[in-house]
């Protein structure tokens, strides 16, 4: 094994160039079999095994500096840079994150997770060297799905006129997450069937010195292009045509299913669990997708909006066929996908924009100016709303309540269950403002909740169970938290009830008020920040309407929250049911205490 | 005056050809006059005086969509669709906002003010009309300047795979605000010294059908090459050469500085205020320039960074050519921006980035992922926080408080006088973390406040007065209102105090606490939504200390605010002293009331 002598990439120099080939079968082997047992992005880091090697053998990190866009593509580079252990030694699995992480290693420079930024980064970081005078490499390497978000074109814009070192690989692999979408694919297509000689050539046209590598997967041919690219003194795009999947026959047929996934049987390709290409059954991205092409069906104004993400709202591949024009791919393209939804709905239709929490940050400004400036009945389905688990810091989607909750206009609702977020959707279908529907990853698998007893109007809150001496208002998926709090609580023998406050904006200030009042502590409970929260504008009714009881937020303190199951990081939260009734019971006591005094 | 009988563009249609060139003249001088009164946006729609009269010769609107990108250089369409008055006659003038508005006409489709969305809208009109099996044209206008923007990029990416008809006009007078950056505009250029023919056609690489006009000012070569794309079936775009200012020889010369003007002496172009391409003295853009310049020289790491608006730190032409090196402007790119300042601070560079509080909004998950995310020493500059005047509704900075709190790491400060933006300037050179201040347009107009005695450290508010009855905290420029409110109670039998709650973020909780329990009313006040805002996490914070006083908030309502002056619009907010001091006055009253029964 050679493996077992790279400890760092200064080892990946000092192999004899012979060896080259065995190292990226070493490392592939590495990958795939760590993949098999815990799951990841597997498709993407096959693909780029032999670049990553060849990254290694030329440039010097940590002197020089290689960013990974997104950082989902960065195995390989971490099996090269002294954490070998964690995908070669089943006991150490699952002991790097899954993305780009400063705090693992010195190879890594940043903290990543949202795609298209790793050329605005490498012009910082070229910028940076050029004022202090040194005299580095800057490597950023992109994939060709991430190249269609604006924040890569303006990294690129920018770049071109650095005047100065900076070396940009595009991995082509032909392939987003799902397909690629957009006009920039056409070029790549002719510029790949050409040998990189097509004619109109995007990178060449905003000034860059252009190179293009077929054999992208393999590792003498990248060292030989690489090495060329060293010490450079002007921007450069390498552009290189690589395998997603490569190497293991299954991902290289289907990389689409392949690009993200639990664990599988190495053999056979049979998947223990799917996660990307899959929609598992009953998840709220199901019940979406279900609800979305039967409300097409009956209605030809709707129209459902993506952002390289199909799966976001359910879309299968047969989905996707049954809707036909009335479901639109714009590919990574966050902002686009808002903005062009707010002109579907200035021209008649009924655009639903599907976009994880997290990446939906990107379309701040165009929710605000375009779509709630406007007040077009744009409706956006928010998945992996709260903590999301493995994934991490970069992508808990805890901020949605707070960005949401401050645009004019907008209505924000959270269902407690996929039951209720039928009734959500069915609800939209007759509003003409912009709408927000956040629900978390997976499905109902904390247990089913009490059934909803009928439909409910816009800002239409719902009590549950009533209690003598706290009441507690939960959003979402904190509704069952809270219901099994008020049992634990009631053991300690503490009366509380729980309303489900399914809408954030508006609120049910009727009943909040009425509720708050009988009794002596009121309680407001969601899976996001604290800082603009739903507590606070809870509080703030509270406040405004001269309610005397004593209140309390929880929510996601004002931090980072790491990757862990999500059952971890709700319980770091202290918002699991044990977290909250913990948290109701010692803000009791002190005012029990305070009542004594 | 033929511009009499124009009250819609079915008139413009209706004129004999040979009267075209005549209808530009007056169009051109009304627009020229009523700057010259009262200020506006005068270079670029001087350069788009002859493209507008084309546009709407050729193409039939409303039926046809004409979408103007940001739509500050829509006063020729405004001319032309029946607001001429507004333009021609004084009696009139400041009738019609300044950018595109539904509410004023129906030729109006979207309320504009941000910019690179006009092609995202036209996708998204254009989408909705093949849907609906309907065939009417979509045009896009956009700046060369606003094409350096990521959204403009997602959209042509996305237009050019439409499969449909949609038309883009690039405006293309070599000109953003100040210097066009990018690669982009070298392209731009060889296509204009072409005469389009250049090879490596951006346009062409990602699949548009391209056409060049280089007499961007002759009416009837536009109409000609207009005609020829009436109902075409396809993406096509379509660069005209203008010239930014054109007819007006000293716009001709600078149109930086004629960008935006207040009004002038259209004789002489003597500016009697001005605008763009001007940082008055003691402005806190001035303060800000001055200080960096000098930081600059005294510390090679520190470098300033804008995003086409190098006037929004102060960064005159002088100054610039002084920073050299350590003044980057990006152009319009705000996310790149953002990004590359990360780069630069893990580079172990000290950036400031300057961006108006609206348009930071662009930002929001940059700042999030990549810099809050990573905790790196960027410095954020926000000008125009707070309500703006006449710019209105999509350029109010009333969110930025709210979306920069709720973001880990990030330290939030506002300086109530110019004074103590320099001493948070001085503040942040120490800092090792993400910190924003910011601080509303123009300068200390509305009256000097009291000066601060000493330095602070951050997170330390000031007790400006003590108040028996009612504590106000109050945050930037409401402290001076705060002031003059607690002298107006005074007048009513309310003793109120004054805290200057300068940092949002950390709050000093221990004064917040001290302070509210020592009065009967707490009162928070900014200039900023209420939802999400200081008030909100102020009241929390309160709440979380048992802090049994009364408690409101008082800031930017849920709703969008229109154009105005600033004066204007802070009364109808009710944050002027009058305001501040009725709404004490009436909450008073209403918890005596309780008291009472």
């Amino acid at each position: 094994m050679l493996l077992e002598h790279i400890a760092s990439p200064r080892d990946v120099k000092a192999l004899d160039a012979t060896a080259l080939p065995q190292l990226c079968d070493e490392v592939r082997r590495a990958i795939l079999e760590n993949a098999a047992a815990v799951g990841g992005h597997l498709a993407p880091n096959l693909g780029v095994v032999e670049l990553t090697v060849a990254l290694h053998r030329v440039f010097d990190s940590p002197r020089d500096k290689i960013i990974f866009d997104v950082s989902h593509q960065s195995y390989a580079h971490k099996v090269l840079t002294g954490r070998a252990a964690a995908f070669t030694d089943p006991a150490h699995y699952g002991e790097v994150s899954g993305f780009s992480n400063p705090h693992e290693s010195e190879h890594d420079f940043f903290s990543m997770g949202h795609t298209s930024t790793s050329i605005s980064l490498a012009c910082g970081l070229a910028k940076a060297r050029d004022l202090a005078g040194e005299r580095y490499n800057v490597v950023a390497v992109i994939g060709d799905g991430s190249l269609s978000g604006g924040l890569a074109f303006e990294g690129l814009d920018n770049a071109a006129v650095l005047n100065s070192g900076i070396v940009i690989v595009v991995n082509d692999n032909d392939q987003s997450i799902a397909e690629n979408h957009g006009g920039i694919y056409g070029c790549l297509a002719r510029l790949r069937t050409s040998g990189g000689t097509a004619s109109n050539n995007i990178f060449r046209a905003m000034g860059f010195d252009y190179r293009y590598l077929e054999e992208g997967n393999d590792v003498d041919s990248l060292v030989e292009a690489l090495e060329a690219l060293r010490g450079i003194d002007h921007p450069v795009v390498l552009h290189v045509h690589t395998t997603k999947g490569a190497g293991y026959d299954p991902a290289e047929r289907a990389p689409e299913v392949w690009h993200h996934v639990g664990s599988f049987d190495i053999e056979s390709g049979r998947k223990h669990t799917l996660i990307s290409g899959d929609v598992p059954e009953g998840t709220y991205a199901d019940i979406t997708g279900a609800h979305l092409l039967e409300a097409m069906k009956r209605d030809p104004r709707v129209v459902g909006v993506t952002a390289g993400m199909p799966y976001v709202m359910g879309f299968t591949q047969e989905r996707r066929a049954q809707a036909g024009q009335q479901f639109v791919d714009v590919g990574i393209a966050e902002e686009h996908a808002v903005t062009m939804a707010a002109g579907m709905a200035a021209g008649g239709m009924k655009p639903y924009v599907a976009i994880y929490s997290t990446f939906l940050e990107r379309s701040f400004d165009q929710m605000l100016v375009d779509v709630c400036r406007n007040s077009l009945p744009v409706t956006f389905l928010i998945d992996r709303a709260g903590l999301v688990g493995a994934d991490g810091s970069t992508h808990q989607g805890v901020y949605d309540l707070s960005y949401l909750r401050l645009m004019p206009n907008m209505i924000v609702a959270a269902p407690r269950d996929v039951r209720d977020l039928k009734k959500l959707l069915s609800l939209s279908a007759e509003i003409s403002e912009p709408m927000a529907i956040r629900y978390p990853k997976d499905g109902d698998d904390m247990g089913p909740g009490i059934q909803s007893q009928r439909d409910f109007r816009v800002g239409e809150w719902e009590l549950l169970s009533s209690g003598g001496d706290v009441m507690i208002f939960a959003v979402g998926r904190m509704v069952q938290f809270a219901m099994q709090a008020s049992i634990e609580l009631m053991g300690k023998g503490l009366s509380a009830g729980v309303v489900d406050a399914r809408f954030v904006k508006p609120m049910d200030e009727k009943m909040l008020v009425e509720q708050a009042k009988r009794v002596r502590l009121a309680v407001m409970v969601e899976e996001n920040a604290l800082a603009g929260g739903f507590g606070e504008g809870a509080i703030r009714v509270l406040e405004e309407n001269g309610v005397a009881t004593d209140v309390m937020a929880l929510g996601v303190p004002d931090r980072f929250i790491g990757h862990g199951t999500i059952a971890e990081q709700l319980a770091e939260c202290e918002l699991d049911a044990y977290g909250i009734a913990r948290r109701i019971l010692a803000r009791w006591k002190e005012r029990e205490g305070r009542a004594d005094a």
